[in-house]
């Protein structure tokens, strides 16, 4: 177990693919990173803006957003098209041997459409299973692969899949070939005491006091399913999960927040 | 040289993509292609259409349409986001372990942008160098690769280029491991004598009786540059080149054109 090689999975947010210039950066960061990796990104706001400029309205169901047949399309264009190709451009000129992947290449994440006993999410997938054995030969030959946030069902559909989700899956399913560090990056130093200052960054949250975090209301809403999601992953096998401003994949002293058991 | 093994580099113009049915029952076509295979896809009408969505007008310069900034971004979303997705997800159904790719991905395909004397074409990519090792390297793998119609010059840009001369660009390129056979499929059964009747099949061309076909104007207008692609590629060492409609891929009685020296 101790001789496992090491991996780095870093998630960029949605605020950093929306500013060109912190993507730039972000970017940048990613590629100081030695040693394999892999990088998972959201989509941000561009597939809203895109459906805005087709006159679409987002179709909703009990406030919760439905990805239709044509949504779906409009994310496919975004996060596998623009957003995903122009990484893999940037990251080329920072010499990275990155390839973009959505779930379908190379059956890479294989999902299913979304069940719930009441809502029809439409387009939406829940993963099943990572292909493992290839996503690990292309790793091993020195490819970075970049995933975006689609993935799809097998039988001919693509489907809207949550990008920290990939990410988590992801570690946990490379967990068996490497020792798994998780990075999620966004444009806050970590998890705050404060949320409006950015030097109340809590360094570490383990089960214990994610408790207290809870019933304090300091961890609450959107932040939630993203610390329970990285319990999950750490009990699956991934190795460290860290939550952070981009700038800590390049610089030893930043300051950011640890999951912990 | 007789030990090479052999690989169908498939080509399928942009009105079969246009057409869901054809599009469909072309991939199934390919994939009764055995051994290893490549498929390069065009983009139809799509980037047009959604153009006119967007309220863009195209940019022309002495009559030719110009790719700014706004168009390149169009065709990256469509021909590498939604048309090459939807294709490797097809596939995948169809039991292909498909992989999308532009040229930026694993920088597979270097582009300059296109130089000429009076007119900047804008983000029009010539294609300079095929990544040929890491490509084979792929395809021993058993992984089809699926290319869109947009490449990068490895400084950050990705360019729109066309799909014909990725075709045969990857021909050229990868005859020095495989023993090629290039297939140019649209909607038509071959070049013809008569446009309008598809019983007339010129089932050979050849240098010679090519010049005959020109001076006759049997062969003109876009036809031109796609056949002197072909011997252009059949003196770099491509092996066979034909030109016919997709059922040929599956069916051995099919008559198409064939591209000799």
């Amino acid at each position: 177990m101790k001789n496992k090689p090491s991996l780095t999975i870093v998630k960029i947010g949605g605020n950093i693919i929306d500013n060109e210039i912190d993507l730039k950066q972000s970017l940048y960061d990613f590629t100081a990173i030695q040693g394999s990796k892999i990088l998972v990104h959201g989509g941000g706001k561009s597939a809203t803006k895109m459906a805005e400029s087709l006159g679409l309205t987002p179709q909703m169901v009990d406030g919760r957003r439905i990805t239709d047949k044509k949504m779906l399309a409009i994310t496919v264009m975004m996060y596998a098209g623009l957003i995903n190709k122009r990484i893999v451009a940037e990251l080329q000129a920072l010499d990275n041997l990155s390839i973009g992947f959505s779930g379908a290449d190379g059956n890479l994440i294989l999902s299913e459409k979304k069940k719930h006993p009441s809502i029809d999410f439409g387009f939406v997938g829940d993963i099943v299973q990572v292909n493992t054995p290839l996503l690990e030969q292309l790793i091993s030959q020195d490819i970075v692969p970049i995933f975006c946030a689609i993935t799809h069902d097998k039988k001919g559909q693509l489907l809207n899949t949550n990008a920290d989700t990939i990410a988590s899956e992801l570690a946990i399913a490379l967990s068996i070939f490497f020792d798994v560090n998780l990075i999620y990056c966004f444009e806050k130093q970590g998890v705050l005491m404060d949320f409006e200052d950015d030097t109340t960054v809590i360094e570490t949250i383990s089960v214990a006091t994610y408790q207290e975090l809870k019933e304090k209301k300091i961890i609450h809403s959107g932040m939630l399913p993203k610390i329970d999601n990285c319990f999950n992953a750490l009990i699956k096998g991934v190795q460290k999960i860290s939550i952070g401003h981009h700038s800590l994949l390049q610089n030893k002293d930043a300051i950011y927040t640890t999951i912990r058991l």
